[in-house]
């Protein structure tokens, strides 16, 4: 939507906004061949049967001869059928590119329904029928989260030395104010004229197109095209172009086919106020960013006053959106962590970069997709060097982000970094990459990496008359010229009474270039017309209405905005592709069932180890404790299994809590330690259990170190059961 | 104040809220012995002085001889001379009861400044001057929170197998109806008649009668008693009886001097509505349990319908007090951890109990503050078994919180369990304790920890109409004797017509005792008057119109809403008198200047260690930049600190954030590691040192390990500069 992109007050805010669909698909979506083919053919067909059937009639009507008529009639069931088969055709293509999402939909069905059943999530207060876009964390989401979270303070805060902030959800107007989030950060709504029911406006453009693709074999190859256009460029519609597409459709409120409202902009931040009076209006924070851009200035002090520097925030993020559609993508209350990377707009090298230059991964420069070509694997190092990626420090996040995510187990082949096109980013920003993991929903943004210049600091600064700088000392003060513009008062007061005040206003703003071109018109010619925007006219400058010189000055320091470049992630959005990504299903031993399986990587699984005796017995009971002491004392995160199903059934509960190792104690001297994916037991004494265990969970130790360095153990005896 | 005392939504709320300060000194208030003779003194011989004046006057007037008179001035002006002198004894006992806490004031202004200077906090949104009652943690208090939290996680949600949930901050209303806050949650507010200014009624009253107890001398023994007695119980005032003081007193608006409004309540809560429509009103949770009872009924599947189970849920609650004070102890949103222990209500006892049984530690119970005696060491093992701890499970949790918080700093003198007194609990409440830390502020309640019975269980099962209950199945079922009523409803219609519904109501609802004597009755009398109250009337039941026995039945298991046992952390106020018991000064070695040091546990420690080169040169930037690499592998945060400052500086700079060990490189085979508190140091190879550092930052080891184990360094060497 125009609103949204003309302003763009934060890229995130807009990006993880607007590409939750497949916003690439949009780009490039002309038809396909076959279906533009087909309905062109089938309106072809028509026509000819159309026009057959008068040509019957009209022989008819003349008494033509039998065998002509017949002939002519022949003809007509020949085209008939041929239109039927195209028919046919048609629907079976737009069927199976809606089989594909019919596929998907499926696959995403039996994620959630795993993920609900197991507690991974749960709808928020849902004994009250819960709240739309508001979910809660059950005991494996919320282990999954934390760990999530860690890895994120570890790779980024820890490692790269940055500062971390924590700052509260609820935030006064005023900053938000600077922000553009209290005039801008909103999406289009419409009413239902009679009830009152609010409906987002692009969503109800989207499905009456949609359905009418889909379901409707009887539009044109045109009338198809049509709504495919306005399909992909309907984020750029302005209020009054979506409105008047509503309009031209005769769209009515979905659930009561009442006329709808003119579609106008509503704000998505949870508004509320602070303290007693009602007068201090607050909001809670659509974002964590700004509560570093205004500490940016203790920040600053507190990294002596040296650049480049990193500050981070995890936390709840709140967007009141007008209809939450895509379930957990979705929401209206979320974790975000952001990072704020500030940065001499004039050295965006980074000293780390070569760490990641050799990595390899998809990407999707602009380019590509203008002409609709699709991602393709680059070279970090080479995207840099060719300025397809603005600057090194871009370059460098852009690789610690592949590795994140890479590392908790997104599939690599199913995330790519998309590039900004010029229309979605804001004109103040340098370049912006999308971190998109493709899901069931299609290519879904995750982490924004933008280089934002200095609008953010700029804006702060102007709101709160507080400079946001950072100074340059010089190892010596370097000599500068400086444009000096003195206007002679007396002499334009003389000219131009009244206006003198605007004149002077007028002469003093010349950039440079301008100023030297007047002093040398008035040297060489003595006066000069001048245009004085305030006035609206020209007015006749004299040499002797001002003087303009270049004087040369000794300075110090430099003093600038520093650039900064944000990598902001959802949090939320990145668990559910992984979990999408980890879900796989295989047949049970007896192949009479599907079992589920998480194939978390040990870093995020929310349980690392369950432990259960063989039987139920003091024996195996006193040793299982031993060995979940020992793992609770290296901090193992462990479940102990003691109901009396079989071992195969405990096996498959654990599989879908995603859980990476199961030890099984059979004596009390030594145990068998299984490994989820493949399934391989190896036999390890009792002392060792949790030592192996903790090594292999934590990555010390690959599971073919264990699997070499342990006896193996026939899955026979353990596993006949399963 | 009644209004919250009747109700008490949740004890935490109210805890949190009411004992922010010394609520055991309101209790035991009673003017100290020497102040009340000494007022007593003051108003005797004041009256004196004023009678002896009167008699010198009537001497004078009947002139009476002069040596009469003499005398009698004589005996006034000694008179004069011994009010004065009580009245400078009384001035200074006041004083000096005063300068008690002007030293408080003085210690907690050194700790404050120390905190903002080095970030450990920032009021937010300083550059838009700020927000009463929002705190950002900069990047130390950031690592320090999350150091707490970290261990809280380990301490709590993984040794006893919790179920973490994480749940919206945005909350519905209906959710918080059945809870009581939208009720009840409130505080007094009285509002300035002209100006519309807001301020908490009971503060005004309480500056009333402090100010009137510290600065005026004259006011006479009663009423300093008055005062003080009004200090002691005006949290249990109504609305009416705050008000009616308030004018008794002529209290006004502290900035105006205008007249005040009646004191009225006003919900602490913050309002924001759901969706776009408006009007779904919701607001930001005051705490985070609700989130935990909304979702029993899943958690208890989740844990196998077994009990008991904990779950628990560390996040943000929001509070928009109305004038907040006390800094970073009454803030408008905090983080709180907390933890909803469900447990059969017949069987409270808890396995683990023996592992903390042995612990002593001060406790305060009911009695003891009571009577005016101070908290006591108790054997918690002791005080369960007299009863004095309602029951087993509250006091595992006692003793867990208790190692909690001494093992994160906390000084175990200035800690306390303080009992709940019988006013402070709601009625459903079987006990309850605090964990009340000592800080410059008095004693401010950190944990509260609540057996709150079935209480939030039912209500919302009430409101939600879900059942939230747990099943005991018996071993074998049990043979129970139940009530059956039966109306014989042709007999009672001929008899009682259009009121035979509400007859026979009543008469289902009959308790076992009253249908046993109403059976018995009719069999002597064959009738018996019935009192039913929705006809407001007696009627006359025959025997012919009920039967009544009790009926032999088979269970199989038994049905119960659980009772809750629920510790509730403020983690800010933990931190923030983490800070205060942390906090210590020692003068430089010059003697020139005091030296701040937090002497935080490593466990706590915002950054575990510095490593600094003694100097500037490439081979110890290189050894530094080795050990760096180890540091972070092994996951200890340090910094490295390579200004060029004397190593006394980069010392105390360093003990200043609480940093516990430095490393500093003075050769590139060794280098000497320091500890913060002993400022002891020792040699040890470049290679072990990070190890080193590891083992004792993370408790493997202890600092007089390592001083064993390795060759002492000369302070004099590195350390001769600080």
């Amino acid at each position: 939507m125009r609103i949204l992109s003309a302003f763009i007050p934060r890229p995130q805010i807009l990006s993880l906004r607007r590409f939750q669909t497949n916003s690439i698909s949009t780009i490039h979506a002309s038809m396909d061949p076959t279906e533009q083919s087909l309905r062109q053919s089938l309106s072809e067909k028509s026509s000819s049967v159309e026009s057959q059937g008068n040509a019957v009639r009209a022989l008819k009507a003349s008494r033509a001869a039998k065998p002509e008529i017949d002939a002519a009639i022949d003809l007509l069931n020949k085209l008939k059928l041929e239109k039927s088969a195209v028919e046919k055709q048609l629907q079976s293509t737009i069927t199976s590119s809606g089989n594909g999402s019919l596929n998907r939909e499926a696959f995403r069905q039996a994620v959630v329904n795993t993920l609900e059943r197991r507690l991974f999530y749960i709808p928020s207060f849902k004994i009250y029928r819960g709240v739309a876009g508001l979910f809660d964390y059950g005991p494996p989401g919320c282990a999954v989260k934390s760990n999530v979270l860690s890895f994120w303070r570890q790779h980024f805060i820890l490692e790269e030395n940055m500062l971390e902030v924590d700052c509260p959800c609820v935030t006064p107007e005023v900053v938000l104010k600077a922000s553009g989030h209290v005039d801008k950060f909103t999406d289009l709504m419409v009413k239902d004229e009679k009830t009152g029911t609010c409906y987002r406006a692009d969503h109800l453009l989207k499905d009456y197109c949609t359905e009418k693709l889909e379901k409707d074999l009887t539009i044109s190859a045109e009338k198809a095209a049509e709504y495919k256009d306005v399909l992909a460029v309907m984020e750029d519609y302005s209020p009054e172009e979506l409105g008047a597409k509503i309009k031209e459709y005769g769209i009515t409120a979905p659930d009561t086919k009442n006329p709808l409202s003119d579609p106008y902009p509503f704000n998505l931040m949870f508004q509320t106020s602070i303290g007693p009076s009602g007068l201090i209006p607050g909001y809670m924070r659509p974002e964590t960013a700004q509560g570093i851009f205004v500490n940016f200035k203790d920040l600053y002090y507190y990294n002596g006053r040296k650049l480049p520097f990193a500050a981070a925030q995890i936390g709840q993020a709140f967007r009141n959106e007008i209809s939450p559609r895509q379930g957990l993508l979705r929401v209206r209350e979320f974790t975000l962590a952001e990072i704020e990377h500030f940065v001499d707009p004039e050295n965006k090298s980074h000293p780390k970069f070569s760490d990641v230059s050799k990595l390899e991964f998809l990407m999707f420069p602009r380019e590509e997709q203008m002409s609709g070509q699709s991602a393709k694997k680059l070279c970090l190092g080479e995207a840099v060097a060719k300025g397809t990626v603005n600057n090194e420090t871009l370059g460098y996040f852009i690789g610690r982000v592949y590795l994140f995510l890479t590392r908790l187990g997104i599939d690599k082949e199913r995330l790519r970094f998309r590039q900004h096109l010029a229309n979605e980013m804001a004109h103040y920003a340098a370049d912006c990459w999308d971190a998109e993991i493709e899901s069931s929903y299609g290519w879904i943004e995750c982490v924004g990496i933008a280089d934002r210049s200095a609008y953010d600091l700029r804006a702060h600064s102007e709101k709160s008359g507080v400079a946001l700088v950072a100074e340059e000392k010089y190892a010596e003060p370097k000599e500068v010229e400086k444009l000096v513009i003195n206007p002679v008062k007396k002499e334009l007061g003389l000219a131009f009474k009244g206006n003198q005040k605007n004149v002077v206003e007028s002469l003093e703003a010349m950039n440079e270039k301008e100023a030297m071109e007047m002093k040398a018109t008035l040297e060489s010619k003595g006066e000069v017309e001048f245009y004085v925007c305030t006035l609206g006219k020209n007015v006749s400058i004299k040499k002797n209405m001002v003087s303009i010189s270049k004087e040369k000055k000794k300075e110090h320091q430099r003093v600038f905005t520093p650039s900064v470049i944000e990598p902001s992630f959802g949090i939320g959005r990145i668990i559910y592709c992984l979990y999408e990504h980890c879900f796989s299903t295989r047949p049970s031993k007896a192949g009479d069932e599907q079992l589920n399986v998480f194939r978390f990587p040990p870093l995020v699984a929310p349980i690392k180890c369950t432990v259960f005796p063989l039987v139920q017995n003091q024996q195996f009971e006193e040793a299982t404790k031993v060995i979940s002491k020992e793992l609770t004392s290296v901090g193992i995160s462990h479940k102990i299994d003691i109901t009396g199903t079989s071992i195969g059934k405990r096996y498959a509960r654990t599989d879908e809590l995603g859980v990476p190792f199961a030890i099984t104690v059979d004596s009390d001297t030594s145990v068998t330690i299984r490994e989820r994916d493949s399934k391989d037991q190896v036999r390890v004494s009792l002392k060792e259990a949790a030592s192996v265990v903790s090594s292999v969970a934590e990555g010390k130790m690959t599971w073919q170190d264990v699997w070499a360095s342990f006896p193996h153990h026939s899955s026979a005896a353990a596993d006949e059961q399963e």
